[in-house]
């Protein structure tokens, strides 16, 4: 038997497993059908459908050879059967629109987990890059 | 007698109207004392204390005369007693380090609230700038 942390952290760790193997169907499976997803530059996806293919265009093409690598996976748990888990990541080998190589990124993903009959999944995530330096957006 | 979803949406108004009255005293009040907020940067603050500071800080110079604008409250309940908004904002009449005005900014702000016994309180916060025309971070 596992702890409700280490099902939680297996879960988010899934969702970098999946990215790195650009597997969207297995990616798509970690999120409940009610899900919702807004990305790095404010894209608001609503239920696991419209996320799944969000993924598979972008994996298809500007992410289609990146790697997600995550660190310090923290997890609250605020009500019982209900997660809270932020983790930093870095993102290399992505290219542009135009295919042009691209430096590493790095950001901070927030995803709320919800313990069901069949184990946690992802209810809501909402992802935000880290811009060093600065308070608030550079414009 | 109010319903969750009206009670809700009052503490994220509240989140604008404090902001507009560049009133960081009540602003912090509308947190858990162990309320986390990641803001359009990635700057991952962890308590009340460290949210109000933060905020201190940049209403006294590039949010000093700032306005907050929101639309679109959305409220959902994984829980009994917990809350996920989200809510799309304008920020406009901010400036530069330097003190130049800048353009308007649009963004999606995430609230997690939890119901105590005084009401409804922020315990986690994470903001995204909107840039639009993307699918991911122009770099």
């Amino acid at each position: 038997m596992s702890d409700p942390i280490t099902e939680v952290t297996q879960v988010v760790r899934a969702f970098a497993d999946c990215w790195n193997r650009h597997d969207m169907h297995a990616f798509g499976e970690l999120f409940d059908p009610n899900a919702e997803f807004v990305n790095v530059v404010g894209l608001w996806w609503k239920g696991r459908e419209e996320i799944r293919k969000a993924h598979e265009l972008t994996h298809a093409t500007l992410f289609k050879h990146s790697r997600l690598t995550l660190s310090d996976v923290a997890v609250r748990f605020p009500a019982d059967g209900i997660a809270i888990s932020r983790v930093r990541w870095i993102l290399e080998g992505h290219v542009s629109p135009e295919g042009a190589p691209l430096p590493a990124r790095k950001g901070i993903l927030l995803n709320l987990l919800s313990r069901g009959p069949a184990g946690w999944s992802i209810i809501d995530s909402q992802n935000t890059d880290v811009i060093e330096g600065q308070l608030s957006r550079p414009q």
